[in-house]
């Protein structure tokens, strides 16, 4: 008998997890998983729920999968057609939060593990790292479960996370890296003074303008192989002076840049403040700079693994899946410092959404897309 | 026996004018200046209070004197060192709100033109316009005096406003016109969208500042024969987006531009509304621009009447005065419509502040400078 990834599913949008609640979901993976002969491990760090699994020996070739069962607010609560934690299945469609960000991937890699080790145990190890923060601060999900395995001499050779990476159909998608994030907070601080009398006065507003305008007039760079070009947008620009005939003293600006692997964000970081340093000089006014990382650039270059993971996905879904590096964040940033890692997932249109769902053929065609994987990987 | 404008400046500090009230300070002008044979008439509109004072015939050859005898409030009383409504003369100063701005300027022209009516009767006219509200929102000062007189049909052939204008000496600048001054309020509205994605948003905030640069890039003029350059302050940017991630929908800039007479307000504000199409034509962000005009620049070209005034000044205090344009704006905006206009008065530095004061002799000078004026403009 194989494992029903939807019941599975269905099953875990039931588990009430909003980041940071467990909500059983944990709980119900490490019993399913336990059954299946899996080593099981609670990782919680600073109340964080986390969940390590391992199927075969330690120290063994492993394939890893990576995932998440917590799940944003549900919002308004009245807006959603079906109870967002009922897990409902009606005419092929099962309803709830989680149901593409990412308690169905979860379902599918889960079951696909353990129906592979039960009907055809391999030479090697399966693990999964399962947390419970990924939609939240961050801090003590992946990682401290990644703290954990290093601590433990627990490796994976590979990992797969199961997000949702399909942009329109299940298939045309997988990521293979992501672009890094930063964000600068820009401080210009001038000597206030009256509209009609500039040259007694430095307009930290004049200086501010200048410094973004030349931080945005060219790009960073027009892409490289395999990611798109660097972006720098202001996000924010601040003074809150209602005086028309003032000058004020301070202004504030916020920039945010997602860089490719042109780029460190060290580097960035001394672009930005050599930027600065001359408009300083050009115009007295002093800037104060810090900026905040979410992550670098990181990439696994298409290869053997690549061309692995993108002949099941087109085997399974008759799709050839485009090879990107765009997208916000995920926790592959934290395991690419382990071992390679690769993303493939639902089509994620309703994530975050009222109303989320997916059909679950869909669901069914992802578990068979990692059983393959599995398959091929261990052949 | 001579009028004492110390006297009359001290009493007239003791009437408590803050602005809008009247606090007795036109109606003792009304007094002395109706015994002293001028025709006085109240010319209040919307509860401002003003007077106008003739001496001789209607339709004459005649000398205009214009000032206010509003105040500004004395801020923290308990700072001041002299009650400032008190009018005390100690160790030749003379003490109290509007000993610079200006009843010390207004007491100087009234002794000095009932003295010269007595005196030496000139052949033609002398108009006495004085506001109860310059320092406020000046919409029914000077200007319904002006309006009052235009219906009455009640002129002035040359005007002199007895602001305080000197920066350290009396008689060392007058004031021959000044530079205009608008606002430009302008609103950049773009597409909202997440920040690493700014393909699929347009961000306001980059288009703003494109136009910010454009507008501040270059100097309007580099100053004309009687003008310093025309100003371009960007007094204020406002956003409001807290989140790093998101390009904002809107943004907000105020700019605030002194000009002089190579421009208007009216050429002015196409000069904006074109830099703002073309950059809308180049980015998408749509900009709706609108402007505040406090006044357009205007002067009294060095000829006779400033000779004039220039030679009495430097006769009575030994300082040749420089003839600027400097400055913010004064009802000789108002009334370079109607006639030349000057301004000349006292050392302005403790105008508007705590311990407002100056010393009695500056008075008795400035009342001289006025009195040799009318001797001279009526020889």
């Amino acid at each position: 008998m194989t494992t029903d990834p939807v019941a599975l599913a269905a099953e875990l949008i039931r588990c009430p997890s909003v980041t940071p609640n467990e909500g059983g979901a944990l709980a119900l993976l490490e019993a399913r998983l336990g059954a299946a002969g899996f080593t099981c491990i609670r990782v919680d760090r600073n109340g964080i729920p986390n969940l390590f699994a391992r199927w075969g020996a330690k120290g063994a070739r492993t394939f890893g999968f990576n995932g998440h069962t917590d799940v944003v607010p549900v919002g308004d609560t009245a807006a959603w057609s079906h109870d967002p934690f009922g897990g409902e299945v009606i005419d092929g469609i099962l309803w709830g939060r989680g149901a593409t960000d990412m308690k169905t991937g979860v379902a599918a890699f889960a079951a696909a593990a353990i129906d592979f080790v039960a009907e055809t145990p391999p030479d090697g190890a399966i693990v999964l790292t399962i947390t419970g923060d990924e939609e939240g601060a961050g801090r003590d999900g992946t990682r401290a479960i990644l703290d954990w395995m290093q601590a433990e001499g627990e490796e994976m050779s590979v990992c797969l996370v199961g997000e949702p990476t399909c942009p329109e159909r299940l298939g045309d998608m997988m990521k293979i890296g992501r672009r890094g994030s930063m964000t600068f907070f820009i401080e210009a601080s001038g000597v206030q003074g009256h509209a009609a009398y500039p040259h007694r006065a430095k307009n930290p507003l004049h200086a501010l303008v200048t410094l973004l305008a030349r931080m945005t007039a060219e790009p960073l760079d027009h892409g490289t192989d395999h990611f798109e070009p660097s972006t720098v947008q202001i996000t924010t620009i601040d003074c809150g002076n209602p005086a028309n005939n003032v000058i004020p003293a301070k202004a504030r600006a916020t920039i945010n840049i997602r860089f490719n692997d042109a780029h460190t964000s060290a580097i960035l970081e001394s672009w930005g403040k050599a930027l600065a340093r001359a408009v300083t000089e050009e115009t007295g006014v002093a800037f104060a700079l810090t900026t905040e990382v979410s992550g670098e650039s990181f990439i696994t270059p298409p290869g053997p693994f690549t061309d692995l993971v993108a002949r099941a996905v087109e085997a399974e879904t008759g799709v050839k899946p485009e090879l990107s590096t765009s997208g916000g964040t995920s926790d592959a940033r934290f395991i690419k410092a382990h071992c390679p890692v690769l993303e493939f997932g639902l089509v994620g249109k309703t994530m975050h959404q009222v109303d989320e769902r997916v059909e679950t053929d869909q669901i069914t065609r992802l578990k068979a897309v990692y059983a393959r994987i599995l398959r091929d990987w261990f052949a």
